[in-house]
């Protein structure tokens, strides 16, 4: 079993890669669930659902986020009725949001909505959410605290920020699922996701890290700043505005208790002996992932390092 | 001022001729509420959101509920969840859903969410549901209790009704915007709407008959059967099923106690003697509207018994 920690967009394309190169049930995800969002008093699970539409293969490919093809009548109608209409919620996607919280509602956890998702999507991989408790990403800027949506997508994460924390995390626990698939895992992978909003809130669930490290089994992780750039999202400006390096050392200093082996791109290959310092192990590979074919060569490199024997043995196309 | 008694699709189609014909302030619409149901998690207000969307013109004309050229995408979708798709949920649609449920769970009563709705889509009549309290029709049949839209719609109204009742009724009080409604009226309408499970429902709400009949004003009903056949909907098949003659005066006895005029069609001018011996003064009149100039021609008729100094006041084309 490999087990996967992800995040959104970059997230979902390393672990979409993994599916493909990995028998369907030999891989868990689990996701960030910290950016996770009450609109129109419906419960929106970003990165769940960004992971849970790109291995059923229905993603939106222009944007990596929300459903191929979608419309968006009734974002458009709410808009019309004077809602806010900032956060764009497809129509087919937003099936989704309405299930999760009416399951949520009937007293379903997270994990059982996503299990449920999952299946009713036919994904087969383990898709589970990183706790069942509520915890939330609030940003600290200049203007105040804000929800982490509020700053991601409503303000394009144009606030400096001056702070992170994860509201609830102190209630937060290992859910069983996710205690059985590290238990039974022979290899942990980090997505390349941000490292402070997507993996972050996953590593602070309280007894995660500990949980993660005891085990003793490799825990690989890709680098989502390449050439002191994110891919993709604030990564890189949250960095430096927290006063962290914008770079691949940056980067492996977030995980620097769990002595990771990190693949860094090879735009980053003079940066590999200041990431051996942090104690990591650098390995040096194309990160970029544009292509499904990337993802899934990506995939088959970090799989040599997290478990050589599962090297081929997929059954995707 | 005149006050409108409504439900579905027949009822929203006097009233729309009776908002066409008067001056926008002077028409309030109470509508039925106690067919609402809760589907995935929503709230959905059928009567209410036919009116709404009839008096705002963007009602379906192929169907008479449900917004014109609406999609079903997000319908399409849960159904691929899992979940039950029966009810016809079209996406612009569910935006009142959400809205609806939102509103209602952030605290505002059922009053204020119509007239938020119905100002957003510009209604300048007075739309009210009969309560803010939650009231639901029970179909009694021979398998069972069913909740009215399983009746209506999964089940397409093929059971044998042994009876009705409103559970939830006797909690219900008058809202003040019905109250006040009615104390500034000149007339009350009955709409052609069934007048065991539409008109009946408001007519049920603890004190709402003496309400009506204590104010001494015209009270005109337009009876819903024309021939002894409902225009649409089971009203014909409930009387029967119920004991009660399928004609206009079978109608007319549901309305005894308020001595109403009642509205019956050409084709019923035989029975005008049978209605007048229930007390109500039968007026026969074209009932059947098929086109918008029908509904102004019959609202035009109505407003003639019910406030002659209205007829020709109103500022629609």
């Amino acid at each position: 079993m490999i087990v996967a920690l992800a995040g959104g967009v970059g997230g979902a394309k390393l672990a979409h890669g993994l599916y493909a190169e990995l028998p369907p049930d030999t891989l868990t995800v689990i996701v960030n669930t910290a950016d996770d969002a009450d609109m129109h008093g419906l419960r929106i699970s970003p990165d769940l659902d960004t992971v849970l539409y790109t291995l059923a293969g229905i993603a939106n490919p222009e944007t990596g986020w929300g459903i191929l093809e979608d419309s968006f009548n009734l974002l458009e109608q709410l808009g019309r009725l004077g809602q806010p209409d900032w956060f764009r919620l497809g129509d087919r996607d937003l099936a989704t949001h309405i299930t999760r919280t009416h399951l949520l509602q009937d007293g379903a956890s997270m994990t059982e909505v996503t299990r449920r998702l999952a299946g009713a999507l036919g994904v087969q991989a383990n898709l589970l959410p990183m706790c069942d408790e509520r915890v939330e990403t609030i940003v600290h800027t200049p203007d105040g605290e804000l929800a982490f949506q509020d700053y991601f997508v409503r303000r394009h994460c144009q606030d400096t920020v001056l702070g992170l924390r994860f509201q609830g995390m102190e209630q937060a626990t290992i859910p069983a699922a996710v205690r059985e698939a590290v238990a039974s895992a022979e290899a942990i992978v980090f997505c390349p996701s941000n490292p402070l909003v997507s993996i972050g809130p996953i590593l602070s669930i309280p007894g995660m890290r500990a949980l993660l490290r005891d085990r003793g089994i490799p825990i690989i992780a890709v680098s989502p700043i390449i050439a002191g750039e994110a891919v993709r999202g604030p990564a890189a400006s949250m960095l430096s505005d927290l006063g962290h390096d914008v770079s691949v050392v940056g980067v492996a200093r977030q995980y620097e208790d769990l002595r990771p082996i990190l693949f860094i791109d090879e735009a980053d290959r003079d940066l590999a002996s200041a990431v051996a310092e942090t104690g990591a192990r650098p390995v040096v590979a194309p990160t970029l992932m544009r292509t499904i074919a990337d993802r899934r060569a990506l995939a088959r490199l970090v799989l040599a390092e997290a478990a050589p024997r599962l090297v081929g043995s997929g059954s995707a196309p």
